[in-house]
């Protein structure tokens, strides 16, 4: 059996009971954190609070060689864990294929993601965004500014006057010149801000930092005034919005500090 | 301090650990399930696991006479529950205003939502979703069939090649003629494909029922062949696939019982 298991977006209390319990039952239990990871805890915590061992993988040992993962889950109980929820990612979409193709049962237990909880610390409603970016890293594509794909994408969005989440790219194990097993990048949302303002200065934006921790900062305001703040701690991502609902309107004010004028 | 806690997608224990602890430290909670509900989970149940007296408040109790639920918030831990992630919908958004407005301390406590485990359960990424819709149940809109905004969504989707959810109709206390205390209604995705099946019949859609349970069931057939089936318990959820990635595919075939020829 393989249990893929959602730790959540912040610590080792993010996970739901349902995954402690099958977490804690588990006779082995991977982990990786090169899509994402815990801000509020590392794996000594996670190994602490739950009382189990955790064996972390780098991308290629899960990508390319799962042999011995899956042969131990064909054998005994195995967890497999990531920060959010695991299968948000094709990444381990393909990891359950292969268990299942080897006769392998799989078994989802969900874990709070990050889009979930850009929504609902905006105030902007879920069924009024549109399609999700990732905004890179400039050195990660080659360019200098926001790839045009990212641009299309959030006007095609506007265009329809849907909100748009920018995740913000995150570097684990692989720098401006390869795979590096020291390296850890996380972009921040002043930085995307900065990006974003060469296109659409003036323009609202609201930064969501730490989603799902105790000091969730949401802040909306001008891209050219966001990129002059300093949000904190990773992780952090930006919703660039559509039209706003005056119910949206009154939480971007009420909870984001959003500038009247712009509403 | 008013701290606003999902409770996830279908029992006592998808809840986070988090949400759980704060929820036994809370001086009174209340919840509400005109929105959702557990379908795993009764609120006796939640008071037996979790040991505390939950006052469960209708639509009405929430929305237009909060006052004493927030002058308890005033002067005390109060904790507000939902199935889902409780903010999601603008509804309590309002509620998490009003207490801001009187200087109340507030909180989100996530919880899983059915849009990450729609993603997460059907192998279909999270970014290549556009805009969310629901479908209404046909007397709620006053039309015997799919209503044109609904339509005009998806296809506005797919022109982009992304996927949609479609949110099935939910109505508790409201019944066909009116408020109704005793009314619990929940369209099931094969009348939901039925009523689609009459757009696009031979066209591939996704179920998934009762996400985040022990017996969650995700199948992807023709609209035609799914009308046809019985996916048991509530809730249940359609997905309209737009273009499909190989791995994509895989998933669809491989988790969901996808037929060849239409992928």
């Amino acid at each position: 059996m393989l249990t893929f298991i959602g730790l959540g977006l912040y610590d080792e209390r993010s996970i739901t009971v349902e995954g402690q319990e099958a977490l804690r039952a588990a006779d082995h239990a991977y982990a990786e954190f090169y899509t994402s990871r815990l801000v509020g805890a590392d794996v000594a915590d996670l190994e602490a609070y739950h009382g189990v061992d955790i064996e972390v993988r780098d991308r290629p040992g899960v990508e390319q060689d799962p042999d011995d993962m899956l042969a131990r889950a064909a054998a005994s109980d195995v967890a497999f864990l990531t920060a959010g929820d695991t299968m948000i990612s094709t990444t381990h979409a393909d990891l359950r294929l292969r268990a299942e193709e080897r006769g392998i049962e799989t078994r989802v237990i969900h874990g709070v993601t990050a889009q979930s909880a850009a929504s609902s610390l905006t105030g902007l409603q879920n069924y009024r965004f549109g399609k999700a970016v990732t905004l890179p890293f400039p050195y990660a594509h080659g360019g200098d500014r926001v790839p045009e794909s990212v641009i299309e994408t959030i006007e095609a969005n506007r265009d329809r006057g849907l909100h748009t989440v920018v995740y913000l790219d995150i570097k684990v194990g692989m720098g401006p010149r390869g795979p590096d097993p020291d390296h850890e990048e996380y972009m921040t949302a002043d930085y995307a801000a900065e990006l974003f303002a060469e296109e659409w200065g003036d323009e609202l934006a609201v930064v969501v930092a730490r989603a799902g921790s105790p000091d969730a900062v949401v802040a909306a305001d001008r891209l050219s005034a966001l990129a002059a703040r300093d949000f904190g701690d990773p992780l952090h991502l930006l919703v660039i919005p559509g039209d706003l609902h005056h119910v949206e309107a009154d939480a971007l004010a009420g909870l984001a500090g959003a500038p009247d004028d712009l509403l």
